[in-house]
């Protein structure tokens, strides 16, 4: 048996999993990140958990073959290069090289939600098929297509910005510089802004009492939802709408088998993929949605280390088979 | 030198080129198409024209490689099968098995709109991109997409359908069942159905003389643009913008290269590209455009043949090597 170790470095903590052969995560550690102490520390810790994963869960660390890190922001998974992560403040960090050097074996990293989309293809909601669209919905939104088992990266590896395609009529400001993005609306954070917004114009709902308490969240929409509040019925229509209508230009541009929807959004389930489904009904041609599925993620919690592990695997077997680091 | 040859077969025409390894143009014929003769008839014309380029342009036959055949509607690449086209009356037609019978070399098919994009990635406007992006814009509007010198199918081989993205606040009904589609804007009859819808609500324009012989045509609203026609102004503009609006969620989606402007409507030039242009700097980070060039097709007239030799070049080089019909 082989194992990968998968890790998803986030700007509270990093996970690191064991993983097999099979893409069975074996066991995994979490640690805060701590990234205001410097990149050193952060990729020494990361090489010190991988090290205590093996004596933890009793496996045998040569049978290592390669690590995969799946980190926030842009990235350049052909030179191992984290170009900007915001929230971990680093600028171009050779993460690869520096990991490598600390762990041995070969290190590949991508994007966070790239590596997480992989993983829902290769072992989760989109196993067996041939075109996975993944969705990621948290504090923003952002997607990955897999391929035949190979990521799609596009010019630059910036592919897959369906958090900034331009919404008709809206115009909140987005962090991107542009205005009513995708994003600001299908979000927790947009969410919640659908619902502030609505509260200060003197609408009554359920939300009035988190609001008031400074603690809205977009659970709480969705809590409202099921409890029947007008509000919240019309903030998840319309998010799961203008969602749907991202995904109708997905549908005719890429033609994907499944549909994954992943990130803390997933959660809100039918209450989202209802209008989704709704909306696609009216503006996909049919021969699209006949073949298509939208499912949930089944890897929520755990996919981007497995994904990360399979990531790590097929690059490690294709460099071995090419002497090429990249597809 | 080896050979190959290109055919596009359109609704009225089929055209045949000879080209050689280095993708050019030797020499062509055109011949037209009598779909109403049968399949059998359409095939062995085909054949002969085949046979008559080497004898015109004195060429060795015995070099030649294969034969690639660009065909409108639904084409499944793999089992070289025309599954529909309209225009010709095929329905699940087995055009390179049949072909191939008469013609002793393997014979390889595709939708003709990826043809020409294949050889405007290959050997015209997108050459030497990583990701090309075309369009193709006549009655309709179609779009494809080539990776490193793949085509991208999806599933199905559907994807590409930007024709029929729904455009908020269009409502005229499509051919494809839905209402709203961007090529009900973004073609010649959009350009032209625009113009008349004008012209009948009373609107005072250069258009109206065409218009009342009945021979408005999309080339008479650029003419009129020349000429500071307020209404063939602005439908330019407004075809321009519904266009660049599309484009922007191939850009977001894709992170395309380059993105080629095929078909006639290639020919309207700055009188569509400026607004759309002008749409892309409202809707798309700056990022993508930073990296991306939009550029009218190299090979409006000869781009389905040479891309149709050149894909058929690459089909024949990957069953040589692979034993494998598809990518």
């Amino acid at each position: 048996m082989q194992y990968m170790v998968g890790i998803d470095v986030g700007g509270t903590n990093i996970v690191c999993g064991l993983v097999n052969e099979r893409y069975e995560l074996v066991g995994k550690l979490k640690r805060p990140t701590e990234a205001a102490l410097g990149v050193d520390h952060v990729l020494d810790k990361i090489a010190n958990m991988i090290g205590e994963l093996f004596v933890q869960f009793e496996a045998d660390r040569t049978r290592l073959l390669a690590v995969g890190a799946g980190i926030p922001g842009f990235i350049d998974p052909e030179r191992g290069v984290s170009i900007f992560a915001s929230n971990l403040k680093w600028h171009n960090v050779d993460v690869s090289g520096r990991l490598n050097a600390k762990v041995g074996v070969p290190v590949f990293i991508d994007n966070d939600v790239r590596m997480y989309v992989y993983g829902e293809a290769m072992s989760g909601a989109g196993r067996g098929a041939g075109v996975v669209h993944g969705v990621t919905i948290g504090t923003g939104l952002a997607a990955a297509t897999v391929v035949q088992g190979e990521l799609y990266y596009g010019s630059g590896f910036m592919a897959g910005e369906l958090g900034h395609i331009a919404i008709p009529g809206e115009t909140t400001p987005c962090g991107c510089g542009l205005t009513g993005c995708l994003e600001t609306v299908v979000s927790a954070t947009g969410i919640v802004r659908q619902a502030k917004q609505a509260l200060e114009r003197g609408r009554e709902s359920l939300l009035r009492g988190p609001y008031e308490r400074g603690e809205l969240s977009a659970a709480d929409v969705s809590q409202a939802y099921d409890e029947g509040d007008a509000l919240a019925i019309e903030i998840m229509e319309y998010t799961g709408q203008v969602l749907g209508t991202g995904l109708s230009y997905s549908i005719s541009l890429l033609s994907p088998d499944v549909i994954v929807i992943g990130g803390g959004g997933a959660m809100a389930g039918d209450r989202l993929l209802k209008p989704v489904r709704e909306t696609l009904s009216r503006s996909v041609y049919h021969g699209y949605l006949e073949r298509l599925t939208i499912r949930q993620g089944e890897l929520i919690d755990d996919g981007g280390v497995i994904g990360s592990a399979a990531f790590a695997k097929s690059r490690a077997e294709k460099l071995r088979q090419t002497g090429e680091g990249i597809i």
